[in-house]
């Protein structure tokens, strides 16, 4: 189904009033996982909870998945997949590179989403049939650029540090093979490759709702976004996005040897 | 000496104007180098053109290094050392942690200086006695926070693959040591360091226009930059700042085994 901009600008400045008085504020983070460090903030639970409440208002047949709270009648027609800060660790560092994730799965394939910045004001989006940004700096229709070459490619990836073992090879092999390689994006690298200012973007070992808001962004955009398999990337796992269809059959090649 | 705000506030608004309307504009990206890849875009001409001639207007005794445009008068007692956009490959990636900056060494030490980012509408700076942020959401003094222990430390580093040789294993073992490490900061590490987001930033082959106006931000908000032989930093190399006296020394002791 398509969606209306404005229901997903609601979610977003709900999700915003959440976590934007909280970005800066060294507020609490505490540890999700026993070991390594996965912070959670009051932010991160408070947006998932106000876009929660939004939808099963509007919709409430929808499914919904989200990184804090799990799961609600997952095998509905529609369900929404929420990442309330993809980038906690750029948000507990004062970098304003994380987002706010939703997107609405149809069918099992996302249609439509939006990726949400409220320190820049930033707002990319995708109503299931464009992609569009609206900033400060105004609004626009999206669309990727048209590289069709890895060396003429800026890839983008959170840390080569995530890959372990022969993927880091595979990433390496990849990353080598392009222009000009920049770290530290999480969900801010896919909009960018949206709106014509990365071409490649790597991740591996993505949740479902790190990735879901994204692949309508991407894919209405012009652009590309699978696992390094070539399948449908809903699921998370090892994902790659590209500007062209030539450039990601070029990136998926040079990955697996 | 000591510097107006409103005076350094002139000089990133100057700066503004030349850079943010080139700002994810698809403007004209020349090569510096005739090897590599080092991107010279309008913007960062523009805004050396603009800083350059308010300087010459109020202070025309004081000498002035830039990036773009070279050297005059450099014996001066009082000289101000601008790069017009650190961080040119964010910049061309559209990511907004690039910055403009513009610092005054004077006996040759840095004694006040700016971080302008006029995307996200952050300003931080010294006026040679205290650290400042000004921005859309408000204005505050700014200070380090507290750390004392490399266990409790983000680290920040533009990328682990510019450190080469022996180096790179004195960088690793930094970062190892650390509890948290984020990519692709340039200069808007330092500025994360200063208002107490993080903890410990590590650069190497740092041009003197790359730290001297980020040198006083750290020092007046409670931090400390040094090289990382202990030395002052104004002529750049191999950098090291950090929040606490304490975890300054415990961090050059693991950079030099």
């Amino acid at each position: 189904m398509a969606v209306s901009p404005d229901f997903l600008r609601q979610l977003a400045a709900a999700a915003a009033a959440e976590t934007l008085p909280r970005f800066r504020a060294h507020g609490n983070v505490e540890n999700k996982k026993t070991c390594g460090f996965d912070p959670v903030t009051e932010a991160d639970r408070g947006a998932e909870m106000a876009i929660r409440a939004i939808i099963r208002e509007t919709f409430p047949e929808h499914g919904i998945i989200g990184e804090e709270f799990g799961v609600e009648n997952p095998d509905a027609e529609n369900v929404w997949v929420i990442d309330p800060i993809d980038g906690t660790r750029a948000f507990i560092t004062g970098l304003p590179v994380w987002g706010t994730l939703a997107g609405l799965v149809t069918g099992g394939r996302a249609v439509a989403g939006f990726m949400s910045q409220p320190f820049t004001g930033e707002f990319y989006f995708s109503d299931g049939n464009s992609s569009h940004y609206e900033g400060r700096d105004g609004a626009s229709r999206i669309w990727t650029r048209k590289t069709r070459n890895l060396a003429d490619a800026t890839i983008l990836t959170t840390t080569p540090a995530l890959y372990a073992g022969e993927k880091r090879e595979q990433y390496d092999r990849l990353e080598r093979a392009c222009r000009l390689a920049r770290y530290g994006t999480d969900c801010y690298a896919f909009a960018m490759l949206a709106s014509g200012f990365a071409d490649v973007v790597c991740e591996t070992g993505l949740n479902s709702y790190d990735i879901v808001a994204l692949i309508p962004i991407i894919e209405q955009a012009g652009g590309l976004v699978t696992t390094w398999d070539g399948g449908r990337a809903e699921n998370g796992g090892d994902v790659l996005a590209a500007a062209t269809s030539e450039l990601h059959e070029k990136a998926l090649k040079t990955i697996n040897g």
